[in-house]
């Protein structure tokens, strides 16, 4: 049966580049993930996540156990059919979304109890559903379960989640048992909290997992913060397995992690962004509705090569937002995919070079002259 | 300076096939336009609506004028560089929707007076500012400005305002002047008397132009006395000339009309119902929100090669939907656009092949069937 593995191509500093395969496809590292919550990367068909350079999505347990339900994705063939996605999947584990979007969570050793905050249905989620979910959708990548408070939280609450979560990692693995060609990670917590995080990444490398993942960071720290966890954190995990930092970020965190050595993020802000009406480029954030573009016949950047900026001016773009026509999140969601996706191909490039520092700095200077002047 | 041409290549009872040549490509008789109301076809990238075959698209003088203004598409290059749609562009006068959409209209000889639906602004719309707005967009066929009551009416006003429309017709054709390469269409009004119809034929012919739509029908008369009109008015215009019927319809509106001569056609529906969960088949219409379909691992239609139907079950489409998703839209209206086109193309084939009756009948036969049973 096919396997999985990660190669590490080439390290510059703490970066690095390399390749996880696996048999739905090879993701090259560093890799950023859409988020495909519901089965669908908002306002996007797979083909045009694909075409933005995406090797792999993330889907979310939360979601998709609540609707349409893990057993019925099954039935309907896995979640990469259902999706229209036959590359590689990686899945959270719920833990997260559990707290931050139910009602009425009840936490305890064996899991935690919520209320759907679709219909108010109620659900049980421990270790052990987490990895049946996660099998039933089909998923490559899986997230241990885990727990994660919000920052601040004070030292006593932050190690006895950190330890419920090592304890809930030891079971995961255990449930998840020997599949090959998938793959499961654990997830470090510990906060800000150096030795915390220390003992974490300890308990975790003495249950043995394909991949470590950085969580409980970009939950309100701020990016000094999230740095400076990043400055050591890294480093407790082993050199040779894939490192992903969770729920990152704005292009220049994702710059930052990876100078750090994280090897994989997800984030929802490519698409939540475009949704919205901002887009991302090299010259940092653009408000499409503000008046200045009613009349500008430019592209969001002339240098970028997305449908939305050889096709179209920021004048059409403002129009469609203005004009509520769902063609505008589409094409500044594909925009922002396609920015975040260059990027990291960049910087894939650049490790691989050995001018990983001449690239960063020519990204944050491109960032500070700031978007280009109104007509 | 390139002109343009109607041809017809072959009649089949009164239905006819042909092509309509313009600078920016040729159009297959008979035709259904999609409507790309406010510079997009609602949920759709343009290289998608051209690849389910539509040839030309029509946009909307009203809502244009109103947002972004015709004087800004103008200086931005145009609508079809503004829009992303190099090929042709058929826009209508404004008269119709300045009669259904906004505030407080005053209606003289000279022209109408209202407020936009948008902002509550104040418009003058004439004859002569319809053929300006049109021609500021760079519209390849424009209509004639008209006033259409809706029905039932009386004769008395149904005749006063045709005869309206026919005095506007000549400001419309004095106004559009001579510009090669862009057609201009009268509008024949007379609501559903016969007598009135001939009248207008007969006002428009005079007046000459380089194709006639048969206007004031599918505003409410019912398919029964649209089809009886139609019986005989194709009939009062130029065999020579493309015969244009505005806002037309239903799969079997269509159908109907291109049997008693009518070679072009537009409506929403495929983009409309496609947002709102109603999807159109061989085999009628399916309501994808019903639970029925939740399960179902199928697509809307096994013989369809559109990309919903290739790539995506049911279930998928159904989860979407009550998930809010924007590809739920997005895919039900890349099929109704997909199977829209997929009749034209077959009543194109049919007529040439002189078998347009059997090609009717089977049409009728297969939603006799209704949709297939659930699993």
């Amino acid at each position: 049966m096919a396997q999985t593995s990660f190669t590490l191509h080439a390290q510059d500093g703490q970066a690095r580049t390399g390749v996880i395969s696996t048999p739905r496809g090879e993701i090259r590292t560093p890799a950023f993930m859409p988020v495909g919550t519901a089965a669908t990367v908002k306002g996007m068909m797979p083909e045009s996540v694909r075409e933005t350079g995406a090797d792999i999505l993330l889907g979310n347990t939360y979601h998709l156990m609540l609707r349409p339900g893990a057993e019925r994705i099954d039935r309907l063939g896995g979640l990469h059919k259902f999706m229209n996605w036959e590359r590689p999947i990686l899945t959270d584990s719920g833990g997260f979304q559990v707290m931050s979007l139910s009602d009425l969570r009840k936490l305890t050793e064996e899991g935690v109890t919520f209320k759907s905050h679709i219909d108010g249905s109620k659900h049980h989620l421990t270790p052990e559903r987490s990895m049946e979910i996660q099998k039933l959708l089909g998923s490559d990548i899986v997230m241990a379960f885990d727990e994660c408070p919000a920052l601040p939280a004070d030292r006593k609450r932050i190690a006895d989640s950190m330890r419920l979560s090592m304890r809930w990692a030891q079971r995961s693995r255990d449930s998840f048992g020997d599949r090959p060609g998938h793959m499961l990670f654990g997830i470090m917590q510990g906060g800000l909290e150096q030795d915390l995080r220390e003992e974490s990444a300890t308990a975790l490398i003495d249950i043995g997992f394909d991949g470590y993942a950085v969580g409980g960071l970009a939950v309100g720290e701020g990016q000094e913060a999230m740095f400076g966890c990043l400055d050591y954190a890294p480093g407790f995990l082993p050199e040779d397995k894939p490192r992903y930092l969770m729920g990152v970020g704005k292009p220049d965190d994702i710059v930052g992690a990876v100078k750090r050595g994280i090897d994989m993020m997800d984030c929802v802000l490519p698409s939540r962004s475009g949704r919205t009406g901002q887009a991302w480029t090299r010259r940092g954030q653009i408000n499409i509705k503000n008046a200045r573009h009613a009349e500008d016949p430019r592209p969001l950047d002339e240098n970028c090569t997305c449908p939305a900026c050889r096709n179209y001016s920021r004048a059409y773009l403002h129009h469609v937002f203005k004009s509520n026509e769902m063609i505008a999140g589409m094409l500044l969601t594909w925009h922002n995919l396609h920015y975040f996706q260059q990027i990291m191909q960049e910087m894939r490039d650049a490790i691989a070079a050995g001018t990983f520092d001449a690239w960063e700095a020519e990204f944050h200077a491109q960032r500070a002259q700031g978007d280009i002047e109104p007509l």
